[in-house]
């Protein structure tokens, strides 16, 4: 099966009322900022070490290693990073800075390509002794995804070959002929696999990947056969009574029938699945992505498109099972989710995947960051109440404010290299068509009948619903563009050259334009006014409560604009739903007022806890602004699920 | 100050229809099963090894210590059972079997006094060097009350004893001249120690539990210091980073304004502060208490009387932060709370004390154990849906189904020495006077004014509000009878031989009557219909609901009951509360019904988890059961706050 390809980064620039400002902090800030990071040149934050490690490791300094056993990983979605950006933005000192790094890289690499900086320092005599816990396969992965970025942006051939020659280690050690039986204990070497492929056309990488998926949930189980060996060591206390389910190794890969175990660890691979499924034009492994994909958006995802419902283990629990102010929501796990969404679109060609794409993108992916690009949120709570979010208590993991920087510290990193690659997100190309699937202002450089086509997108979506894409072409081609109909548009217009189109044809979620592209203009108008939304009422915690979107955009009460105690506001949902753009709010915001009612406090004598009291209400006005820009401003309460 | 006194439970039967069936428990089942599981008889329970680390450490066998460092404590809250039990019920042969144990605890005894097999077995020269995890105190304050109460039910002094000679070496090692300013990292040892002196006389005894009760919070912090000692060696790995808030010494006593850490060590704590204000006459320590015991029980105590909103370390955390279904509430925090509460009466004469003391009694002390005696609850939900009670995850502490035994087993032997000693908990009694705190039928002999006065209540209480006291004296003596009127009573009745008493006298909650005791008739007839109770809307969690309540019991909803996804339920607080005694169900018990709705689940579309479609209702009846009888029937379902 065909897979739709993405448009390389080079090739678009964004230009985007909401997203330029997130674009922008990449270059601008996070890059810089992360740098530093890694250098461990900012007092306020804990140091990371990484770079150091490195040194250490390249025989450059002496020291110990510090940090998590996958701290590498920091550095390599840091050059990611890097590599989109310079992709669209050429920068030659940043480049001279990756360059310096990748110097240093090759310096800490084995003679025999091994790199991985933990056990270098520790003793090499135990790498792969425990894949279940060591992260070197995905050290290796994101050394991968980093080199094949790092090349398509500059050409530069260093890290590609040092990740080939790690590359070629791993398929040495762990191929099919190979005494060890050996996968990833957290997947994304696979995708890193699939990706030097992708390149280099080597199909030993394609099949080392392949492998590994394969092997999940053999009998016997290798995490469990590992830990028998001599020079096993256990490296994080959590891992003592370990869950098979936790890494996707307790059942193959296909008769895995719902989402379980670490979030982060099983969208990557259900990733990596879809990519195989292509590949090898699996069908049965595209029908368990597809018993995956469904079973966590129907059943296992919040609205804000972020997984992973415990605190504990980061991980999946229980159909309909989401406590909004206990839960874990990992940034990266939706991440990851808009990673295997957007391959089973590009595979399938169906727009649902996108609604779920776009979702994750502009809520959770985006909570994740900070305004000013300098702090992260790593959990992603739907409720806050910031008193209770203390240390050594069933909420520790959930943090009121964002934080600096983190002792396990893959979100900021990789917040930083899904913002840089956002262009990959936005279009499909094949042959003759395009297609549209986020509405983000842009210019970009489409191939249509092995001719460059100049598509523009101009908007001011998800705040306005109105869409100008123009083509232009030297010599004008005949194609189609596919445009996404959102599952949450229910009116719409579309235009061609002024002229409104009455029959619209629509294919799995695309409306299909055959068009001449030379100097078109095509215009899309989405009703996008705000709406009230409800989780199926198997959601125990959501029963009786709505949520405000707008588009893709959910949108959250924060004390700061209302007053504390937010789950004591009701929502009159009869009334209407006010939206007004406050320029000087957050950067420029799209507020939402609704009215409604507030429980009565003053009443309660105090003395009481429980009382056979009745509650009286006074009316309020609810003021709403859009999740991911919460805790942008004074610390404090924050909620999403209104009483209704 | 004075407190007024208990009724020893030698003076006091229980013939009760609602405690009946626990009561008898005791003698029946409970005290022969936990002897089982201590002598490791029972092959479906994990091994207790308790009796066994007794026979290691008084070198009967060979062995090594197995199970946890406080596992002797086991043993001692056995042992208190049996002697509360054999105050009423005696029996030969279960006084041998103690006796026997007794010669082995004996045995087990270092010739200066020390005793704790832990230490004994892992190496002597350990001992006193970790009091914040080592629990030796703690151990040795269960011995304590173990040995009071059995000399107090048989007379025997052999384990009295023991006791004293380890508290004197206590004494010894930790006395205002020594070196050692430590004090117990579990507080128990302080209780211990008061009712050693109460039966003794011996004031060293006190003097030692003021004196541990005073260092709490001193600086430099005895648990940061002694970590620095050469012998100090870490047990618990959650210890890492103590919090000095765990164990309540990050401030002196008097200096703490609010509950905070392990609730279990907190009431004990708080019990052994209200014993010593009394006992020294110190105004600041009543008032310390006070303070505590208003914010537990204004902001901190869930509506069952339970506390510790946090399943990590089993904690405190924040004023009116009392999440339904991810709480600790664990059973022995509620006996704790009973034990403080009790104190506080006895102390004030204030009846608002007891209104939580039968709170915590009637509902989580009850639903810690199953009504077969034979399984039990350490943690106390308020809302149960079994499917995401999964290991592993943010509610793995919390369990749909009572368990067997524990590998921390405070709870089961705890419920069980709370049970038999019950009778303590109904009377007070002092010179003239008779204090009636709760209304469960019995048996009694008092003495007034020198002079015994047989008392009997009849009662069917909580299932009815009538309660028949009638006094029996072979001379006729003047003296008062104080009837506490819980908070929860708005309409009541009094009569004394027949005659209704119009000007009731009530103080401090009770109602006084002066009475001549000879053959007098007094009844009471509350009005005890079941009610709708809210909380505090500073209660985030119980915003928009309500519980059932009927006297002192809440009640709750069973999926058995009802239908599943009990979160979809809406009461209509303005339908009737109809209630009727099923004599078949849970051993017979009054059910309450209404009227409400369910929120219907069947029109909303599978693959849409959030959507804009309205939600519809169907008219439902809501049955409830008294919360300390839920989880006795199939697995399923539980909820106390329900939608209003």
């Amino acid at each position: 099966m065909k897979k739709l390809t993405l448009i390389p980064p080079n090739n678009i620039i964004i230009m985007d009322a909401f997203w330029d400002r997130y674009v922008r902090l990449v270059k601008n800030i996070i890059i810089p900022y992360q740098w530093d990071i890694l250098n461990d040149k900012l007092e306020s934050v804990k140091p990371s070490h990484c770079i150091e490690n490195f040194k250490i490791a390249a025989g450059r300094v002496d020291g110990e290693f510090y940090g998590a056993a996958f701290q590498d990983s920091d550095l390599s979605k840091w050059i990611e990073a890097v590599a989109f950006s310079l992709a669209t933005h050429p920068d030659k000192e940043l480049e001279k800075l990756v360059d310096e790094v990748v110097d240093l890289i090759e310096e800490a690499q084995q003679d025999d390509g091994y790199l991985n900086t933990y056990y270098t320092i520790k003793g090499l005599e135990y790498r792969f002794t425990n894949l279940r816990e060591g992260h070197e396969l995905y050290c290796a992965g994101h050394l991968m995804e980093a080199a094949v970025a790092y090349y398509k942006a500059t050409g530069k051939h260093k890290l590609l070959n040092i990740a080939e020659r790690f590359a070629d280690l791993i398929c040495d050690e762990f191929s099919e002929d190979k005494n060890s039986k050996g996968y990833p204990g957290h997947q994304e070497v696979e995708i890193g696999l699939i990706k030097l492929y992708e390149v280099t056309g080597k199909t030993h990488y394609l099949e080392q990947a392949r492998l590994f998926i394969e092997r999940r949930g053999e009998k016997p189980n290798y995490f469990m056969e590992e830990i028998k060996g001599p020079r096993f060591e256990q490296i994080f206390n959590e891992f003592t009574d370990y869950d098979l389910s936790y890494a996707q190794s307790h059942l193959p890969v296909r008769e895995q029938m719902t989402a379980e175990g670490h979030a982060v660890r099983a969208v990557y691979m259900y990733s990596a699945m879809a990519d195989l499924a292509a590949a090898y034009d699996d069908v049965s492994l595209l029908d368990a992505c597809k018993v995956l994909w469904n079973n966590i958006t129907h059943k296992r995802m919040y609205i804000t498109g972020s997984i992973g419902s415990s605190g504990i283990l980061e991980r999946f629990t229980t159909d309909y099972d989401l406590p909004n102010n206990c839960n874990y929501s990992e940034t990266c796990a939706s991440i990851g989710l808009a990673l295997f969404g957007r391959r089973m679109a590009q595979i399938t060609g169906e727009s649902a995947y996108y609604d779920v794409v776009e979702r994750a993108l502009y809520n959770t992916v985006l909570s994740g960051i900070a305004m000013d690009g300098k702090s992260f949120f790593y959990v992603n709570p739907l409720e806050v109440w910031p008193d209770n979010c203390l240390p050594r208590t069933s909420k520790e993991h959930v943090k009121p404010v964002r934080q600096k920087w983190f002792g396990v510290a893959c979100c900021p990193p990789n917040v930083a290299r899904t913002l840089a690659s956002l262009g990959e997100y936005i279009y499909f190309n094949e042959s003759n068509s395009i297609w549209v699937n986020l509405f983000i202002s842009s210019e970009a450089n489409v191939i249509i009948n092995n001719q460059e086509v100049s598509i523009s997108m101009q908007t001011n979506y998800p705040y306005d619903g109105y869409i100008r894409i123009s083509s232009n072409c030297e010599k004008s081609t005949m194609g189609k563009l596919l445009l996404r109909i959102p599952d949450y548009i229910n009116k719409y217009k579309v235009f061609v050259d002024g002229e409104q189109i009455n029959e619209i044809i629509i294919k799995n979620g695309y409306c299909i334009l055959e068009l001449e592209f030379s100097n078109q203009i095509i215009e899309l108008d989405f009703d996008i006014s705000p709406r009230i939304v409800r989780a199926n009422p198997f959601v125990k915690e959501d029963i009786g409560k709505v949520a405000i979107m707008k588009g893709p955009l959910v949108y959250c009460m924060e004390e700061v604009d209302n007053e504390s105690n937010l789950p004591a506001y009701y929502i009159d949902s009869s009334s209407d739903l006010e939206e007004y753009y406050d320029k000087d709010l957050l950067g420029g915001t799209m507020v939402i007022q609704c009215q409604g009612k507030k429980v009565r406090q003053d009443e309660w004598d105090e003395s009481k806890l429980y009382s056979e009291r009745k509650i009286n209400y006074e009316d309020k006005t609810l003021t709403f602004i859009p999740y991911p820009f919460w805790g942008n401003r004074k610390t404090g309460e924050m909620v999403v699920w209104i009483k209704e």
